[in-house]
């Protein structure tokens, strides 16, 4: 039995919504403006993580990513009727911390390249990669801020403030427990769903609740958006779990299984753990508890994978979770174009292939 | 010629000001709730550094730091007319932002105790710690967050947040220049200052100006205050320093010279560096680039250090300092009660022995 190919066929050749399009210059140079500090030499280390500059500060052609954060912070500012430009400091501030995370996460696991470049700590050492993370976080914060001299009246302002810093320490709480999964094999679907709520939902969830806030001034408009962004969450990081396994192949058409290769707890393995039974349920359990996992057993894994249909049932929970974020947005008003806009982003997220 | 021991006679038996103790109880109450919670076992990991746990996450006796930080932000709310209680949320804030910084520095160094107990990375290893860390310094965010509760306008409570944000960075900002100042044999007097005014003094100006803001709606008073706090994080830095190659010998018999045999550019160091001539310069170069510092070469920059009066003059150094931050507070109209006890703490800081 093959994993169902079908289902995803759009994967390999979706292409960026245009929605990212449209929000990417101002978002660009408003971060390159937060970021041209020429005080200090740890934010030449920012410019470098950011992929605008090269070790020794030199300009380099940049790499964009996608800008999720921002892009669904600014798409909901304007779907309930404010102006984009509002929420510009949210947007940055969203994705300095995005970024502020990686680059602690590449020191927590000894990751010297990301994206084709080295990491932070595999350039400039631990302690200052420590460091320009914190002060990244903090930028992101003193961006923030800009949000009343833009024009934001101050209690709206601190509710904007107050949504971030929930979301970060949820997010951070996530990273936790995720980090106590490690080398545990009895983490359930349930455990595993609440911790990517946390580690990657909250960020999400927050970037469209802020962008909700700053464009109106109602709470339960502002809830609608959240409870998508919630939903949103669990596509994003089921889809990014199946290209854990399956991705490369995708794309580069690499061998398969690189988080079968680091014993990643994510969703194919915690779903064939619960899944599968007598020989293959032991033969996981053996294979998870080896110091180091072999192409052999890569191979093991991947079968007793298709065997219950990880992929096939990975795949269709997520389509649920994006089901539930666009009925999320149901009762909210907006223009037909809004609401093609986020059924486009959130069909992208279900089947992108990176 | 011996050191100038006279000079500083006071601080083998220098006590903690009762300012201190007056505010004790209601910061530990409050940082005790702050961290009370039970979801993640992350809290554990912040509850033993704060000292309130063992590693079995078991009460025990509680270590109290002197808690120099919320004790200046609460003292300044007073001073300036306000109810201490309405600043308890920066105080605590502003320890639990001192504290994080603790737990990454101790996974920067790689130091294995502080204050006689295994640090969070040498406990729970270093990906949780920098983690906890980070928790830590969010749960200071949403602390602060509280002042608004407490009934503090919400413009005020954004000009509290700004604060801090701007505090914080300086403080990572400084942490940086620390670390690139490692293995350089060229830092100046001037470096020196520059670094120290932001690695440690931004958060103890801010904790006077914190608690200024809070308690009267006075921009004057409130830079008079930081005024104050600028000057007593450079009394609090250099007599660190002092202690740093003195402070064992005074308070333990212990052998001096700690900071010397950790090549720390800290200021007898740098003083030294800079006033010393001839032989004693070639000297000091020649052990500040050697790999490992032995004790004949602690023995050495010792004498040396004598010889140039590097303890006089540090000290001379911090009570000008001490003076500018009572000058600073001469035009704030406050209650002779208010201004002896900051004469006494800032007497205390310049003599204190730990």
């Amino acid at each position: 039995m093959t994993p169902s190919p079908n289902l995803e066929a759009e994967g390999a050749t979706a292409s960026l919504p245009d929605l990212f399009q449209r929000y990417r210059p101002g978002i660009a140079q408003a971060m390159r403006d937060e970021l041209a500090q020429d005080n200090v030499g740890l934010y030449d280390m920012l410019r470098y993580y950011m992929g605008w500059v090269d070790e020794q500060g030199r300009p380099r052609p940049a790499m964009e990513g996608k800008g999720l954060r921002p892009t669904l912070c600014l798409f909901a500012c304007e779907a309930v009727g404010g102006a984009a430009e509002l929420a510009l400091p949210a947007a940055v501030a969203l994705e300095f911390i995005h970024n502020f995370s990686l680059i602690h996460d590449d020191i927590q696991d000894l990751d010297e390249t990301r994206h084709g470049r080295k990491t932070l700590w595999a350039v400039w050492g631990m302690p200052k990669a420590l460091v320009a993370g914190n002060a990244l976080r903090i930028v992101a914060d003193q961006v923030l801020h800009k949000l009343v001299a833009g024009g934001l009246e101050h209690k709206r302002a601190l509710v904007a403030v107050g949504l971030l810093t929930e979301a970060y320490l949820e997010m951070i709480e996530g990273q936790y427990l995720d980090l106590s999964f490690e080398g545990r094999h009895d983490i359930g679907m349930d455990d595993y769903l609440e911790m990517i709520s946390r580690k990657t939902g909250a960020l999400i969830r927050c970037s469209l609740a802020l962008g909700a806030v700053i464009g109106a001034d109602d709470p339960i408009t502002a809830t609608a958006f959240r409870d998508c962004g919630a939903a949103l969450g669990y596509v994003f990081q089921i889809r990014d779990d199946i290209l854990g396994v399956w991705g490369d192949e995708e794309t580069t058409g690499k061998p398969v299984g690189a988080d079968i290769r680091r014993k990643k707890n994510s969703y194919p393995v915690v779903f064939a753990m619960e899944r599968s039974k007598g020989q293959d349920s032991e033969t996981l359990n053996r294979i998870y508890q080896t110091e180091q996992v072999d192409e052999p057993d890569v191979a093991s894994v991947l079968e007793i994978m298709e065997r219950v249909d990880v992929r096939g049932h990975a795949h269709e929970s997520a389509a649920a979770y994006a089901d539930v974020a666009l009925e999320s947005l149901r009762s909210v008003e907006m223009s037909p174009q809004a609401r093609g806009e986020i059924e486009g982003l959130t069909r992208f997220l279900l089947v992108r292939a990176r």
